[in-house]
């Protein structure tokens, strides 16, 4: 195949840095044990047509016969440039679909190993995580400072979401083999890391994501001037990184966080500017420029102003600004 | 880069007319006879990570040798709920990628017939199929006050692409019947319209945009708290309307101005909060609440701070921004 010499350099870029597939966090349980194939399906929890996904809320029998809850996503991946000539060339089956003129379609049925089905399971899972991947009505919320302190925060410490695996990561505890990137410092550093999303084996849908070594800075609404350092470090040295280890420029990256975070403890994400990332629309994601440029010309920029998120209609959160009279 | 509308619409109306699996239109060489194992691939034309689609430019040799150019689409099929167990069941391998805590992730490797890849054949094509389907880099401005002074605001001035269109719909020349709602005042109202790439058959993609009758203003740079009541009518009768005439709450709306605009005269997208639109990302819209705000904040914020934007490769803007050396 026909390919340019950046498009290789940065493939190679890629293999170099993780050469070794299948290899294994060392934080968790052994995964190979996972009953798979024991999976009663119970319900389809949501699926998109147009991403090739589908989240199941699935039971497995334990040796007693008791069911456990998982939650399985399965996504089909994206083409890698490499495998394309074989995929052609090496399939088991082409059926026709139709033909008119110059145009046809066909079915074409590659090799499993071509074919990969990206598996991601949560086992065992809580109604919570059934909750979070359940498909909702969406609605905005806009919050203002005040709303923050009355209603948001309240609701965010009450809840107990546990993000041991961010101190997982942070202490080398688990995902170690992973880290790109990192800078030390406790107050100013943050450790790089591919999204689980990202499968990096392809550019195109490159995700990472710098998580703040800072343990107390729950989400945008901490950030304060001080936070600057912290800030310009994530954004110079995390486009560093990324340049060094993929070979993509800082101006190709979709730098932002999201307001309200899935986790409250502050991360930053990077995406290829190319790749349409789920999270990533305006009512949701704030550019780490924009966010610095605030902090620098208001301190507390984010104390006072209002901000604008989506809340799904299952979520606590919509219910307290319901019950506030602000939704 | 997502496919254009309209390029996804001719395809999805070549399947429309053609439904059953197998037959063949009447105007076309033998389907089954197109050598896919044979083909050359040259160039890798698109690709997207997210809906798992490449789009290639291939050569095929004809008996006297010489090649003729195909454009060859793969698309990764949606998933369907009948399958699923049998996917869960019948992999032929299962590969554990990485565990932490009750997370982990694996390839599996299904049989070739629950995994099948759609593909679009175009053969022969000319050089316009072949430009039609490839990608351009996408490249992040930022672009401070001086810039958009010193670069941005010239190119616009130099250019003339006519707005007339624009004009006959405020002066009722054209679209007249399409108008949902309109507030006539001259530097405070506005004209309220469905986008052309909706349908207005569901609401699932309402998309409607909001004319300013102010002609001066081109783009949010030129906005300071002059506007603000032409602002705040937008937003606020803007949401009443389409209350009024779709049943939908302003809660269920993303409202937003895109930076750089396609076009130099000041207006707002309207689009369901539910529908990804092509153009919510973070790095092009900016909504109108916060912009309201901002510029409660400071009439000059829009003057003053640096905005971010995308520019295609081939877009004349980025070429002034490379020759000033900012990009």
């Amino acid at each position: 195949m026909a390919e340019s010499p950046s498009a290789k350099k940065k493939r190679e870029g890629i293999e170099e840095t993780h050469g070794t597939p299948g290899a294994q966090g060392n934080g968790g349980s052994d995964g190979d044990s996972f009953p798979l194939a024991e999976l009663r399906v119970r319900k389809v929890l949501r699926e998109s047509a147009r991403d090739k996904t589908i989240f199941l809320h699935g039971q497995v029998n334990g040796v007693s016969g008791d069911g456990t809850d998982a939650v399985v996503i399965l996504e089909k991946t994206p083409f890698q440039e490499e495998n394309i000539s074989d995929l052609l060339k090496r399939h088991t089956k082409l059926q026709l679909q139709m033909t008119n003129d110059i145009y046809s379609t066909y079915l074409l049925y590659p090799p499993p190993q071509l074919n990969e089905i990206k598996t991601t399971v949560v086992y065992p899972a809580t109604e919570k995580h059934l909750q979070k991947y359940l498909r909702q009505e969406v609605y905005l919320i806009r919050e203002t400072g005040e709303d923050y302190k009355n209603i948001s925060l309240p609701f965010i410490q009450s809840q107990s979401f546990s993000i041991q695996w961010v101190y997982n990561i942070l202490e080398k505890k688990a995902e170690a083999d992973r880290i790109i990137y990192e800078n030390p410092n406790p107050s100013d550093g943050f450790v790089l890391i591919p999204d689980f999303k990202w499968n990096q084996k392809q550019l195109d849908d490159l995700y990472l994501i710098a998580i703040s070594h800072h343990r107390e800075i729950k989400s945008l609404r901490d950030l304060t001037s001080e936070h600057l350092p912290l800030l310009r470090n994530i954004l110079e040295e995390g486009k560093g990184a990324i340049l060094k280890h993929f070979a993509v420029a800082g101006s190709q990256l979709r730098i932002y966080l999201h307001y309200q975070p899935s986790y409250y403890h502050l991360h930053v994400h990077f995406t290829a500017l190319s790749y349409d990332a789920p999270g990533c629309s305006v009512e949701r994601a704030h550019l780490l420029s924009d966010v610095i440029d605030n902090l620098e010309l208001d301190s507390q920029y984010y104390q006072k102003r209002a901000l604008t998120f989506p809340l799904r209609a299952d979520e606590a959160l919509l219910k307290k600004f319901q019950e506030a009279g602000k939704a």
